[in-house]
């Protein structure tokens, strides 16, 4: 019997205990951001150390000005790779707690009609079920070979959900220790129940603020009107200036470092079924907006964008008054993806504004943050065994997707260990995080711990090289 | 000798007493923006309309909610055009007094350095010894023949430094009595010292406020950015396509009812040696900004315009958001000159921008007053008489010019009376008005009164209509 199958088989046939150790661990009431809960949170840190070094990992709890770290370290087979798991002990407050159909802190294992089996309690998907089903593949692999198929490093943080103070000065002091080949990070959600999902990176972001000034002072639009320049208007073409027809970006070299999506990711992205319609109309919104020929998610997940945030010039008021003003303003940003290079956006923009200044306007430039895009190439090769691992376990091939919103922390693996992340989560869209009866379905736990076993398999064979 | 000669004659030898008569006058306080001085008011409309009196006008004081008119008619030979003078005998309050030279109601007859002489005092300029210009040019038409070249009918307010609140009723209440061919208004400036002006008109003017709605609420533009419209750049997109690259506003039938200037009057304001650096470099502007090939005068004396007069939409707080907003605000105006019809352009200012709006994106427009240009042409008969007339007076001849500031007397004598304006002062721009040492030049008071005899010898030949 191959290694890995007695892991998998390992996995199914402890998988009651495991529920057993995910109840003991949902027990603890660790929430981050009440100051009441302090000690709750270092019981969590606790028991995730002494379940670590139960496994044989060499764990610690680590103090911080905050709620402490956890960091668990195990060796692999000479000349494996390194990875990094990360996750988070805290979970959110309860409130409302008359919403609950149990008790937040008693998990239940409830029966749903359908015959699907469901941990119900807080902290279930977010995160300590998914964080345990990497601690139950690494526990099973120990079990069953006595080791396990790469380096690894747990990395757990009990901050999460209260805006991670103390996140970056502990990266920042533990580089060394915390460098690894690849993050794996499980905190988030299959593409649906039947489907993994890879995220594969972040776009970046430049912000610039721009203010063009014409006259020294806002001037009376029947006395100047027409002769004098108005720097809304002004402000205005440019921004009109900065798409073209087919929206696509007009700034030079923007594209730079951008490539076309594979035909292969295209046609599993059109496969997925997303429902544009149904993802605009939640906003009151039919029709895509954006790079003609483009759909929702190759634009929102692997396309660069420039988005005018805010504007403000002249009277803006109730009424009317006939001013034309000295000044305009917006602020401007730039989702960036894959090799952009945000200096270069940057002076690009800065340059195009520049040369479209008539006579007499002088412009200001206010930058409002630069990060590049932290994304793998789809044919990188960590990300291709991840993807083959997974979809070896599930009924439908993994995906790679994009990410909407920011998880600061893959931003900091990427800028302060040169490190980075591959998202791989179990959760659905219906676990309820952050609302009562939140839940993670045991479908979720069980195949989360073969998923991980699988991936370490295969990254220990293969690399895990970005 | 002819009757203008012998009136002439007459001012010149009299020019002493009017100065007594005008000091007379400017020695009476009335500031009508100060309660205190109600009483002033009273008694300067109660000086003039004695005065009116004397010289042979049926004058009257007419009480209002606020300071009395003051309403003189007299008749003119049979067949004879009407015309209506309007001048205000309220000033500006004195203050700080501690800069004036001398009291500024106890005026003065000062001879500068260059042997030139003025009159200075509060109200010199603005409007007492303007408004006396003509009433000496009909003293003297009387007292050499007897009787004025047309009917004539006087019309003085003293609310015009304190916002006119009894004009408009007023007028309304004696549309009939007040009704005339035309109406002549002593307020304004010479071009310069040599030069006589009228003043034929005021720009129009469109208030539109447009608000543009994408989806329901403001996006994340992480999770939205590219495929969600944003309605600040379409708001932006729409304000660029409302001009050429010649500075030319493209709203279809924009130009219509807009003559070419004729190339005679281009020819004269060319000649006039207008300074547009320096009218530009009072505000730190230096070059023309409005439509290529024409002139800051052209521009703002005959063009019509479309400004954005502010804008709004997003975050424009201090820092950075990366939203895209849900609604996108505009304040545009338009200013009219000749025939264009306010309606029309706001319906085609609605329609370019409905035309204009993506799929999913509705707009809101308010409207913010309409009203037409008041200008008579160039070539009407009255003004040419008028020019003719100043043009005989002055070492250079009259020039036509175009209003910045709004005179409101002026749209509502168009309005309620349908009766056009000829603007014809003889102020300079260093009189001081509204401010410590109030002057009106000893050749502006005189020449003034010439310049009237002039012209009302010449409607009385001609004709006033416009």
């Amino acid at each position: 019997m191959p290694k890995l199958d007695s892991v998998l088989a390992c996995l199914d046939l402890n998988i009651g205990r495991s529920v057993e150790r995910l109840s003991d661990l949902l027990k603890i009431p660790s929430i981050s951001t009440d100051p009441a809960y302090a000690g709750d949170c270092r019981r969590a840190a606790e028991w995730l150390a002494g379940d670590l070094d139960a496994i044989g990992f060499k764990a610690s709890v680590r103090d911080t000005t905050g709620h402490p770290m956890v960091v668990a370290h195990h060796d692999g087979p000479e000349g494996s790779p390194h990875v990094l798991f990360y996750g988070h002990y805290d979970v959110q407050p309860v409130d409302p707690l008359n919403l609950w159909e149990s008790e937040p802190f008693d998990p239940q294992l409830k029966t749903m009609p359908d015959g699907s089996k469901r941990i119900v309690g807080r902290g279930s998907a977010d995160d300590k079920g998914q964080l345990m089903t990497f601690v139950e593949a690494c526990r099973a692999w120990k079990a069953e070979t006595g080791g396990l198929p790469c380096k690894v490093t747990i990395f757990l943080e009990g901050e999460e959900e209260s805006g991670s103070p103390s996140l970056l000065p502990f990266l920042d002091a533990h580089r060394e220790e915390l460098s690894a080949d690849v993050a794996l990070i499980c905190d988030t959600n299959m593409w649906d129940k039947d489907t993994p999902a890879i995220s594969t990176g972040l776009r970046g972001l430049v912000g610039e603020e721009v203010t063009i000034t014409a006259a020294d002072k806002d001037l009376h639009s029947g006395y100047f009107g027409g002769a004098a320049a108005n720097p809304i208007r002004i402000l205005a073409e440019i921004i009109a200036d900065l798409h073209d027809e087919n929206g696509a970006v007009t700034l030079p070299g923007f594209y730079d470092g951008v490539p076309e999506l594979p035909a292969e990711q295209r046609a599993i992205w059109d496969g997925l079924g997303f429902d544009e319609r149904a993802f605009l109309g939640q906003v009151n919104l039919s029709v895509p907006a954006g790079e003609k020929g483009r759909s929702v998610l190759e634009q929102t997940w692997s396309r660069p964008t420039a988005e005018v945030n805010g504007i403000t010039g002249g009277y803006t008021g109730k009424g009317f008054k006939t001013v034309i003003a000295s000044q305009a303003t917006a602020k401007i940003s730039f989702r960036l993806v894959f090799d952009q290079d945000p200096q270069k956006i940057r002076d690009a923009f800065r340059a195009f504004v520049t040369e479209r200044l008539p006579a007499d306007c002088s412009v200001e430039f206010h930058e409002h943050g630069a990060s590049p895009a932290i994304q793998l190439p789809f044919d990188s090769p960590v990300l291709q065994t991840a993807r083959a691992a997974l979809s070896a376990e599930w009924p439908k091939p993994a995906v790679m997707i994009g990410m909407g919103g920011s998880i600061p922390v893959v931003g900091e693996f990427k800028r302060l260990l040169s490190m980075g992340s591959l998202l791989i989560g179990f959760g659905l869209g219906d676990d309820q995080i952050h609302s009562p009866d939140e839940k993670y379905e045991l479908t979720s736990f069980h195949k989360g711990q073969r998923s991980w076993a699988r991936v370490l398999a295969a990254l220990g064979e293969n690399g895990a090289k970005g």
